[in-house]
């Protein structure tokens, strides 16, 4: 039985969501029919964000409703706290829910306070396009982006199970405005360990693919509700969720800031699944990698080199191929170069895959995705204030 | 009693050195008056080049001469080790010393095989000029360098103890072709186990902190040579070569591909070293924060983003001041923001240092040298093969 793409976002049944701009800031909104049983993961940054401390710490009492807002991250100041409770609190009174069970998040520049009038205006307008259409999905994924060049959201069914989800961020390299939002809604009926445990090991193979580690920005969140109306079975939930988090994880690493290609890297034949995983983010995260691919300058070396700064490799073992479409390229067979013309000629599509055989004895995998770094993200990041 | 810059790179008295350029290819010479004791610092790339693991294996016979191509990096072909060998044999031979005692090192683009006969043909031509002239050592630091704008050298005297040494490499992100050399001549009569513990002592308060650890090319070495003729207190030699190490590694960090800005950040009162160090490096590290330098655009959000992402740290506690030439401005003062018009007109200039504040009751301090990240330097690594 496959997935079946359902075009909702978060509108799956029984939730609907809402969104609206003004300005640098946005709002999105998303209201479930129920308390919904809640689950996050949130960034490893020493500094956490004011919203990220206050959605945690609610988790306990379940979520009914979501509200974000873009063009602030409310981080580092004196009122963060206060604030993120301000614009919760209003968002339960408009919607009619408590306080208690409303998720705050937020994301944009760090140390300045946050324009509460604003975001109460936005919270007002927004709830007024409530609803469960796809569009109001739609709306609610606009309303969150930040330097994004398009809203992002993926929602699929299996076996009579949802899961749908927006999310924002653009670009490889960390974050805090290239932070990480992500909403996910189902209805799968497990318990909130369950789903934690599900939501973890989704990430893991998704999201924590597409950023480097220790650079994670001080709003980053991935939040999942579930209604608990459809009884499943908790790995019939996982693949769901992995497929769901892996399409919204490829839209944001493939909209990076300034990038002109989609960069997807596999790593077989590991011994370990955490050199595999290792190997595969060093590759796709590697600002010389990621010049090359922009250049149309087949390189092995530099992936190589990009590899043996991560992992243990023995070049003379290594295999890489390039794919694009129904093409490939042999670019290194156990050390040796290929055809670097007929690489060029590949690398100059949008989409290039990178398969990297270790040829390690083990059959662990993994795969990262990425794009090429260009001038155009230099020039984003030094305007951006 | 201070240090005195006594001009002559590694030309310091028993030394010799010459330099020949042909086309992409450069080789450097260096030569002792005797054979000398040797230790070195290398790359914790896995995949390393040829003639890394050559020089290596020869340290323990001690080194009287130095042979270093740029162009090609020697580094993943089938006849590495053949090929750093015949280059070594040929220097040895043209110079009058054992092969034994002849150390070599390469940079420059790998995966492909050395033009061994180009190389051959260089070491004739550069062994012809050799000299003790400081124009010799400039020659010789000319010889390595790839991406380079200036060559790289450094020297200076204390206590009647001499180092001195060249460099090359460009920016701070990672390497291959940003590979870094370091060649250093000293005069001190202690023993290899005392001279290889200053020089990884040294080694971690300069180049390491211009480089991000898990980023190394497969061809970074550090090479020190004592002739031992001068009788001298460990402690003496370590400041001096902390002195002479600093300044080569600055060198290098404000050279950076592309690079307008000399970033210098210093962590202080830290609870302990480490946190001192992997702040101040993450902070120059971040493509956000040199971005920022470059668009001259204050934004402390990305410098406690960046301090977060590696050490634990309450921003609210937090000082940090930037600083150039004779001026001062706060940036942020105990999680406090402050005049960013006063950040902004002085991040124009070419020089800033960032001063960062941790106050955590810790007497700990660290300093880290970077430059800001340009479209320029995409553009670079774009284009290099």
């Amino acid at each position: 039985m496959a997935f079946i793409d359902t075009e909702r976002g978060v509108c799956i049944s029984g939730f609907k969501a809402a969104g609206a701009r003004k300005g640098k800031y946005g709002v999105a909104v998303i209201l479930a029919d129920r308390v919904c049983t809640a689950t996050g993961v949130f960034t490893r940054n020493s500094v956490k964000a004011a919203p990220l401390k206050l959605t945690r710490s609610r988790l306990k009492n379940g979520i009914r409703a979501v509200v974000a807002n873009s063009g602030n991250a409310n981080a580092c100041t004196p009122t963060g706290l206060e604030d993120a409770r301000a614009m919760g609190e209003h968002a339960a009174e408009v919607l009619g829910v408590e306080a208690r069970n409303v998720a705050v998040g937020s994301t944009g520049i760090i140390g300045r306070s946050l324009d509460l009038d604003t975001v109460k205006t936005l919270i007002r307008e927004a709830s007024k396009g409530l609803s469960s259409s796809r569009k109001a999905s739609l709306e609610a994924a606009k309303a969150i982006m930040t330097t994004d060049t398009v809203p992002k959201m993926f929602s699929a069914r299996y076996k009579g199970i949802e899961v749908g989800g927006i999310t924002k961020g653009a670009g490889m390299i960390k974050p805090e405005m290239a932070t990480t939002l992500v909403y996910l809604t189902t209805n799968a009926d497990l318990s909130q360990d369950r789903l934690k445990t599900a939501l973890m090991k989704s990430a893991d193979n998704s999201f924590n693919m597409i950023t480097v580690d220790n650079d994670m920005s001080t709003n980053d969140m991935i939040l999942l509700l579930s209604n608990r109306v459809k009884k499943c079975r908790p790995s019939d939930l996982q693949r769901l969720l992995d497929h769901v988090l892996t399409e919204l994880a490829k839209k944001v690493a493939f909209d990076g800031e300034g990038a002109t290609k989609n960069i997807e890297v596999e790593v077989y034949n590991a011994r370990d699944l955490n050199t595999a995983r290792k190997g595969a983010k060093a590759v796709v995260a590697s600002p010389l990698v990621k010049s090359m691919f922009y250049g149309v300058n087949p390189n092995w070396g530099r992936i190589i080199a990009a590899l043996g700064s991560a992992i243990k490799v023995d070049y003379r073992r290594v295999d890489v191929v390039f794919k694009s479409g129904n093409k490939r390229t042999t670019v290194l067979k156990q050390g040796v170069g290929g055809d670097l013309r007929k690489a060029r000629a590949l690398m100059k599509n949008r989409e290039v895959r990178v398969e990297i055989n270790l040829n390690q004895g083990g059959r662990y995998s993994a795969t990262a995705w990425g794009c090429d770094l260009t001038p155009e993200y230099v020039k984003i990041n030094a305007g951006y204030s």
